[in-house]
C-alpha cells in the first residue's frame, strides 16, 4: 500500500505548489507555499516536509506516499542540486534532493520544469503512448523537454534540450538575456509575443485597442484577449509566431524524428490563433522524408494542475 | 566459438566493401565487389553471401561469425529495407535483411552509414566511453549519427538526425538536391566545398592555383592540396566552412548535449583547416550553459576501414 500515491513540487519564483496524486494522474491534496515567504533554504524545506505530512494526514493517506517528484528551475537532475536559479531567493547551490530527503524520509527526484511538463505528458497527458516527442513549455520564456525512443534526453551536462536558446535569427535577431541575439525564446515566448506586438504597433500599420493601453502594461494575455476580439494587430502577432515556431520546429524534427511537438504553458493557450501558420510552415521548412507525419498538439493536462502533475509523474519513473 | 568474428558491410553507389573483424576492430579478411556488376538485387545478395564464405574459408573461420552489419544508403534500421536510394542500380523497396539472412544464415543489422559510424567510433573509435556525442559524417553530403545517454537516435521515422539538412541559411540559402535552400550540406559537404570554392573563385579577390584548372574539374581533394601549399583561397574556404560547421553545432547541442563532435569522411581530412575557426564560432553561437565542454574530434578510424568497422559494430550491438 506504500506505492499509491507520489507527491509532485513546482518550486516557482513566486509559489510553490504542493500536491498528493493518484496512479490515474488526480490531484487527490494540494497546497500551495510562498516561496519568497522563506529566508533560508532550510526553512523552505522544512515547510515543505510538514505540508507533505500535513495534507497527506489530511486525507489519510500518510505513509503511502511513494516518492517525490519536483520540478525546478536549473536542477541538475542526477544530483537534484540547484545552480544558479535567478528567479529564485537563496543563493546556489541549493542540494534540494539530499535535503528534502532527509526532511521527508522519501526518495525525491528532479528535473527542470519543461522536462517535468514532457513526463507529465507522457504519463498522464497528450503524450500517453509515444515514444518519440518534443514538449515546448511557452511561458515566459521557452523551455522543452525531448523524448526520443522512449527515453527523455539529458545529455553529457544533464541540459539537454534548450530549444528556447536554438537561434532562429542568425543576423539582426533579438537580444536575449542569455547574452545573444535571435533565440526562439525572444520571439516566441510571452515575453516575445510581446515583443512582436509592440513591433507592429511601432510600425503604425494596424488599427488595434492595444494602442490605447500604456505601451509597458501590455501583457500577451491582452494580446490574446485582443486576438479572441479579432483584433487585426493581435492576430498578426500570433500568426508570426507561429510561423517563427513552424520554422524553428522543422529543424528540431530533423533531429529526432518525433512524431508530435506538444505544446504547454501560457502561450500554447492562444494556440486557435498560431497552429494553422505553424503547421504550414513547419511543413514548408521541413525536409521531405518527415512530412505529414508530425502533429502539433496541445498539452492536455489542466492549466492549475498540470506543474503539480508534471513534477509527480517524476515519482512514477524509477 | 561462433561469437569472436562479425562481418561489416558498406554498400555504397560503386562499391561494396566486405570485412571480417574482430573483437578489437581488427578486420581480418576483406574483400569488395562492385555495386553496378549486378543487373539483379537478387544476385548483388548472392554474391555477397558467396564472398562471406569464400573469405571466411581462406582465414579458416567459416562457422565463427556472430553475425553481419550492413550500413546503406536510405536503410530502415528496424525492418532493414532499403527505400528510395537513389544511388543504388536497383529499383526500391530492397529488402535487403530478409534477403541476406535468408543467403547466409546469419542474422543481419542494418543502419545507414551515419548511424554505423557513429556505433563504429563508439566501439572501436573516437567515442570510445562516450555516452553523448554526435557523428558529422562529411562526405558527398552530410549525414549524422546522435548518441545521447547512451543510445543512438532513431526516432519515429527510424530518420532521427538528418542535421545535414538543418537550415543554416533561411534566407538565399544554396539551393538543396533536397528542394529546399539553405541546408548544412549545401555548405560544408565536399560539394558544399566546392561551392565555396567556385564563389570565391568567381569574386576574382583571390590569387589561387585554382583559377588555373577547368572549373568543373575542380573537387574537394584538390583544395585541400592547394590549402596544404598555402594557397590563400583553398585556405579561406576551409576557414569558411568551419565557420558554419560550428554556427550549425552551436544548435546541436544545445538539442543532445554531446560531450563531443567527431568529424568522419573525406571534408574531415581537411580539419586542420577548419577546426580552429569551427571551435570559436561554436563557442561564440553556443548557449553559455554549454560553454568549453564540447570537444570537437575526428575519426580515428583509418581511412580506408573505418565504412567496413561501422557497419561491423552493429554486428556486436544486440
Amino acid at each position: 500500500m506504500t506505492d499509491q500515491y507520489v507527491t509532485g513540487i513546482d518550486i516557482g519564483g513566486t509559489n510553490t505548489m504542493i500536491g498528493i496524486v493518484d496512479r490515474r494522474g488526480n490531484i487527490v491534496e494540494r497546497a500551495k507555499l510562498s516561496t519568497t515567504a522563506f529566508d533560508a533554504f532550510d526553512d523552505f524545506i522544512k515547510a515543505i516536509a510538514e505540508t507533505i505530512t500535513d495534507i497527506a494526514c489530511r486525507k489519510g493517506i500518510n505513509g503511502q506516499i511513494r516518492a517525490i517528484g519536483v520540478g525546478a528551475p536549473c536542477v541538475n537532475h542526477i544530483n537534484g542540486v540547484i545552480e544558479g536559479a535567478a528567479n529564485l531567493p537563496w543563493p546556489s547551490p541549493l542540494p534540494l534532493k539530499e535535503k528534502l530527503e532527509k526532511a521527508t524520509g522519501l526518495s525525491v527526484y528532479s528535473a527542470n520544469d519543461a522536462n517535468a511538463a514532457a513526463i507529465g505528458e507522457m504519463t498522464y497527458g497528450a503524450a500517453k503512448g509515444l515514444k518519440n516527442f518534443i514538449v515546448l513549455t511557452l511561458g515566459t520564456g521557452i523551455g522543452s523537454g525531448i523524448v526520443c525512443d522512449g527515453h527523455l534526453l539529458f545529455g553529457a551536462n544533464g541540459f539537454a534540450g534548450e530549444l528556447g536558446h536554438i537561434l532562429i535569427r542568425k543576423h539582426n535577431g533579438r537580444p536575449c538575456g542569455c547574452g545573444r541575439r535571435g533565440c526562439l525564446d525572444t520571439y516566441c515566448s510571452a515575453r516575445g509575443v510581446v515583443r512582436t506586438a509592440m513591433e507592429l504597433l511601432d510600425s503604425g500599420r494596424y488599427v488595434s485597442v492595444l494602442n490605447a493601453l500604456p505601451r509597458e502594461s501590455i501583457t500577451s494575455k491582452e494580446i490574446y484577449e485582443a486576438a479572441k476580439d479579432g483584433d487585426e494587430l493581435a492576430l498578426e502577432v500570433f500568426r508570426v509566431t507561429g510561423e517563427l515556431l513552424g520554422e524553428a520546429c522543422a529543424d528540431f524534427v530533423a533531429f529526432s524524428s518525433p512524431d508530435a511537438i506538444i505544446l504547454f504553458g501560457g502561450v500554447a493557450r492562444a494556440a486557435e490563433f498560431f497552429i494553422e501558420p505553424m503547421k504550414e510552415s513547419m511543413e514548408r521548412y521541413m525536409l521531405h522524408i518527415y512530412r505529414h507525419q508530425v502533429r502539433i498538439l496541445t498539452s492536455q493536462l489542466s492549466e492549475s494542475d498540470s506543474a503539480i502533475l508534471g513534477a509527480s509523474a517524476l515519482g512514477w519513473e524509477p
